[in-house]
């Protein structure tokens, strides 16, 4: 067995409170976090409303600071109380929350900084650890695995659906005049995404009657294709479904939020006292 | 066994007629019921079209006042004629019923009370009460517990999707210009849930050549996206099929729309002479 | 064993090339029929067109009296061939008959008769007799029967989204102002709907903010909700091919199209010499 | 056992980089080939969008006839490394590597050839051979043999939605004059597509009340219509994966790339000396 240098107390708490959900401190760190992540998205999204940052810029200024140092406090600790703190920099939510936080401190130096704001959404995703419903990260898995196992049929599926839209859209170039908005063959190729999809939004339209019967052709193209990747996705859950039934024995293995103060992996076992991937005690 | 205090004659009488759906005069009552229901619903629809309001406002008011008075009739009889009146009046149904009797009263009181009139439109659920098939009642329920099976796969789905939407809503507000209608980020998730369910309106759409071919990406993540609730009610319809066939054994249960006169609850078996629920005598 | 009264020997052939599509002649007859067919068809879309009317209308006119004659000429053979000309008269088949000749006659009588021309269209579904493959027959009529086995379902199913749409259509009414469109309640219905089946046209769409909002839970509701017919039907269909497998036990049973001269039931075993249904001799 | 003439040892070495994806130099030839058909379609693109031409016509020219000239040369190679080169011309990738190559040359002779430049898309389909990987060879053809099974099906569905277009079409034409853009039956049968598959562009709207009534009742017909090619779909996914999981017995043959120098035969096992189409030695 292996040895393992013991944590410094408090760093250990810290971890607790930072990186599990399982205990009261921990719980309220994650809600307060949660809260925190809302209100971030909510500020972006008042900022880029005209009339409403011209009248409140100052609050939302103020407001943006304090989400701001929250995180960058939030990020410190989170370097500070895990082991391999690199592991987390490198990790998805290590580039999320990072990416979360700089936009403010980038505006300083660089212009339109505010891209990184978008990147804030992802972090909406902590959510499931916060609901801590092993049901969630079940669903949420199964969700996830399905769509895994169809993933090389759906990458075929639109990589056919892509050279399709393009041999349909030049033609369509060809069909349709500039008159109509089929100014190039991206736009065609464009208008033909649009049509195939069903999405349809009517700034580009076929006005020649062999242009619109092509048209017709395409979207009875679109319906049946539309069906595959249905298709698929639904063949794959009724197989998930099955082999649960199958595989179970009655057997259902619950996990918890914890995670590995020396690894950061998460989904131990609830009755779990090491981790399953790298041996360290919880 | 428990006793129970016998109902007064008239109360059991009238009970039967409005809250059951298997003797003639309850029968009679029920589509009485249903017929005005669709009135008040049309007379709502009639209402708002202004050249017809004008012209015909005495009659609306009429027919109006007729349905207010017979709902209100109907509201204080099954008060009366119910054993626990608190369980109906704050049973589904029973707020329902409250809140499509009130809006002509409020309205010498209140401005813009109008807006509960859109609760009536919830009164023609009752047409399952009154269609009292077994057929249409065992669908209905296999249509709601296949929805419920999938709640939480749904739930967590369309959480992912609206995270997706605020990350990709974001995106293009940079990408695109006011121009193109893209004003603030709200309105630029607008957009994407727009595209995403295909609904494609063309009231905003992207003008850029980077915001059409965003755009483009977001269409077919979209046509992907479909797939997924599909793909979850279907495997539960099937599922649902299958268990249906093996736990039948031949055995399949009738239940009237009989309903409990001491606790309002339905369903009860063909062969029934206790309510299932409380043990009154049906 | 019951005795016919032989049938004329000139009915008996003229029924089994109007009615069969076994024989050269039968098969000869139906394409003659359905080019004529298409041709009808072809005729009612070229006089709806303004410029092509004015310049070919006797054209036109002369080609309409001409299909016109020959279906005349074929529903009166049909007529005499037959043994029971009233079931063929009120069948499927022979009302689409009578009403496909008679709109020439009658817009000598009454205007606006090119009303039942739109009837016409369903005459092309005699394909399916030309074709005469079994193979289509199947297809088509398991189609039809997962179509039938999930009716009853799918009628719930639409009753529930139409009182959804009066619900939203209603308050969508009282959200948005006259300016956007929504000038009354069946028009927000009719709005509703179009956003609800995602077909989304854009002449009518929400300006407020709460509107857009609204909009949003209504696409989203659309998305959650267009995978329960789709679940229904999949579900039915796999059903369908599970049974296909179960009870076939090797034996497939062919049929052809042959019609009975007493009857007029179609779908004999290409091996039967009497009528399933009423015993005549085929 | 036959005999075969020895192929000339530089055909052979030819025929392996050019058809074959195995060997380094054989990879290296195909990767080569892609990038030069994806710059060939960019090439198609960028020609079409009016500045850009404008501007760079020269280097644009430049790079077309460079493609050109590679195409040209591979697809001599392609005749000569082959022993039956006509059985090449006249197979599916041999019309398209024609029609890719031509345009420009064609483009001196005659006006309006670039027609033939939509063809070169096709080409992208060489991609599946490049990726070698029996696994996306596995998922395509699983797409197509799902998609074959439900073509006649899919055949019936598609003919019985256009009868219900035209019938639908004619009927919305009666309905709505010509101000509301339905102005004959050919575009009334284009705006009821536009709606059943729930495109809906907007161009073409119902603004009369009886149209916008007929208008939702198509849109929730084109809502439950769409259910049925997908549950054709699914059905057959769904069918496919069972049958994957009963004939497999652990037993997965791989194939390879390479192509018999005799038949042009693809999909050989990996241990194969002989074709198994005309047993010519690999």
């Amino acid at each position: 067995m292996k040895e393992y240098k013991p944590q410094a107390k408090w760093k250990s708490k810290l971890h607790e409170v930072i990186y599990e959900a399982d205990t009261p401190s921990g719980k309220f760190f994650d809600i307060v976090l949660f809260i925190l992540i809302i209100i971030s998205v909510i500020l972006v999204m008042l900022e880029s409303i005209d009339g409403f940052d011209e009248h409140y810029h100052k609050t939302l200024l103020t407001l943006e600071w304090i989400v701001t140092i929250f995180f960058t406090l939030e990020y410190i600790a989170r370097l500070i109380s895990i082991k391999k703190p690199l592991k987390y920099v490198f990790s998805f939510y290590g580039i999320i929350d990072f990416l979360s936080t700089i936009p403010l401190y980038l505006s300083y130096i660089l212009a339109g900084s505010q891209v990184l704001l978008a990147v804030r959404a992802f972090r909406l995703l902590r959510i499931f650890r916060i609901l801590k419903l092993v049901k969630f990260m079940g669903e949420a898995s199964q969700l996830q695995s399905a769509l895994k196992a169809s993933r090389t049929k759906i990458a075929v599926f639109i990589y056919v659906v892509l050279i399709l839209s393009v041999i349909l859209g030049t033609i369509m170039y060809i069909v349709e005049g500039d008159e109509s908005g089929f100014t190039s063959i991206p736009k065609s190729i464009y208008w033909t995404i649009v049509t195939l999809t069903t999405v349809g939004y009517g700034d580009i339209a076929p006005q020649s009657n062999l242009g619109q019967f092509l048209a017709t052709v395409i979207m009875i193209l679109g319906y049946g294709i539309i069906a595959v990747p249905t298709g698929i996705v639904t063949a794959e859950f009724a197989r998930n479904k099955h082999s649960e039934v199958e595989d179970d024995n009655g057997y259902v293995v619950h996990v918890n939020t914890q995670s590995c103060p020396n690894c950061s992996v998460e989904g131990h076992r609830d009755d779990a006292t090491h981790c399953y991937n790298c041996g360290h005690p919880l």
